[in-house]
């Protein structure tokens, strides 16, 4: 491996496009962001992390040559092996889109790709709170709700690369209609950003609280702290639903962690709740609930953690 | 590997305790059987074991220098790697048991040990069901309901070797009562063997049905098809419930298959109506389901597959 390089890891979402530069050591020297509202083309995605590239070593009076790979996570289905977006819900629905040989066309240098919600847990097993721990999972609540599994070490993707998707699992609460393509899961319904507000929404009367009905799902956890009734009713719920889930993914896959992240996710109450309904509900069951430590962040330190084993592999895969 | 010599595969069951010897091609030329009822102590199980070993080998005029390893998957949760039963509910309650040096000790042969189930899952992942499939998930539905997790080709056991405890988990429809030490889980007490059987009794009334009230599940599955609507009604929230766990294992580990077995799994109008539900469910996550091609023989064959490994590597390891 080179001694001196430096390597950029990316995170598309749904509305921004966020980078960091790092040296060999994994650590951020700087970060970038610009909106992706709207856009839908991959070729103008790529071209956008180029300019945020571009700029981020500008900034720090290194030249092109000094970048030695890039990664990025995806919010969608990724063919890691391929290279491939598979399927995204936002970015206004990428099909097969061939990322990481757009990336390397375009910077030269080696590249990879992988889902955002895995990116992430790989940023918590390599420098996170799933650090040193074999078998983890790692759920993202934000407006939608995912998961990545670390299995003996190694994100698990599953035969059609859609291991984790939580969103979509039974539990008692949730409802069993069928699921139309496009919809949301059952799970995600009740208990992802939407799901929340949609609770809040159905419970809200201006005579059963006086707090407002356009509430987000931070902000109906955080009156919920606050004391409003109604507020914690819906965390209580909520965290009822997500300890289902979480209790379901321990019985099956006998992992002692679980680490909760997402922007919805990181929210205490929720978390805290969450593990109080654990620990009552089965003793030989108990997986260790914890925040995540990287929060907003473990994406994009995922994405530079792919790009230094990118780096180290230093083959173009074009 | 020896050209010329034979194992030996133990299923150690709840109620019988079957053996079967083979060749080194895994082909079963002999099978042997006792009942364990009332039996305890492991020395006296492994006493049995012996016995069956040397009956099998004089019936076939076998010398015992040709036999050169055994396995027993037992019916309970099993440190593979230590050869230790860490605790079973059949057998009176194992704790602790070192079952593959009591079998090394008093065989003078390699030996492995593994959970019931999950011997069941080697067998259909080799000879059976699942051949060639990286990913698959058995499911055993007898008395109880318990899962074999294949992924990337091997079992997956977990942090605490109880990987696949899937009948504690959480679906509509089961109970969401805090689960007490030695309880059934929520889904074992919907569709185990019992679950089953509870159903009907809650259900059944002299005006409702004309069949008897101490049905068993399979008699129930029977009477299903021949047209009793009490029947079928057990059968159908059975079939639902089944329908919603192995849902959220194909979303959770987004495996394309699904082996059924044990004496209840085996029924066809269950893996029928399962199925149908399935297909209903979601058209993205389709698993295909099928029965066991082994059936009550998939055990002991896992145990002679595990048998022909410990063969292989010919390390006491004691």
């Amino acid at each position: 491996m080179q001694e001196t390089g430096y390597v950029v890891g990316v995170d598309i979402g749904g509305s921004n496009l966020r980078l960091a530069l790092a040296g060999m050591d994994g650590k951020v020297l700087a970060k970038w962001a610009v909106s992706t509202e709207g856009i839908r083309d991959p070729q103008v995605v790529v071209r956008l992390i180029e300019e945020g590239v571009d700029d981020l070593l500008q900034q720090n009076h290194l030249s092109r040559s000094l970048l030695l790979a890039i990664a990025a996570g995806a919010p969608g289905v990724t063919n890691v092996d391929e290279g491939i977006v598979i399927a995204t819900s936002y970015l206004m629905g990428w099909r097969d889109v061939p990322l990481r040989a757009l990336l390397e066309a375009r910077l030269g240098v080696p590249a990879a790709v992988e889902n955002d919600v895995n990116t992430a847990a790989i940023a918590e097993s390599r420098i996170g709170a799933g650090q040193g721990i074999r078998d983890f999972i790692f759920i993202a609540v934000g407006t939608g709700i995912g998961a990545g599994i670390v299995l003996n070490g190694r994100l698990f993707h599953g035969m059609g690369w859609s291991a984790g998707e939580i969103g979509y699992m039974l539990v008692p609460g949730t409802s069993v209609s069928p699921v139309e393509k496009g919809e949301p899961g059952a799970l995600e319904s009740v208990i992802g950003g939407e799901g929340i507000k949609a609770q809040w929404q159905s419970l809200w009367s201006q005579e059963r609280t006086p707090l407002r009905r356009d509430l987000v799902a931070t902000q109906i956890f955080d009156h919920a702290l606050q004391g409003d009734p109604l507020a914690q009713a819906v965390l209580h719920k909520s965290a009822q639903t997500l300890a289902y889930a979480i209790y379901n993914l321990a019985v099956v896959l006998n992992c002692s962690l679980v680490v909760l992240g997402g922007s919805v996710g990181m929210h205490p109450a929720f978390c805290d709740a969450t593990r109080e309904i654990l620990i009552q509900r089965d003793k030989r069951v108990q997986p260790k609930l914890v925040r995540s430590t990287l929060g907003p962040d473990a994406q994009v330190n995922g994405a530079i953690q792919l790009a230094l084993d990118a780096a180290a592999s230093r083959v173009l895969s074009t």
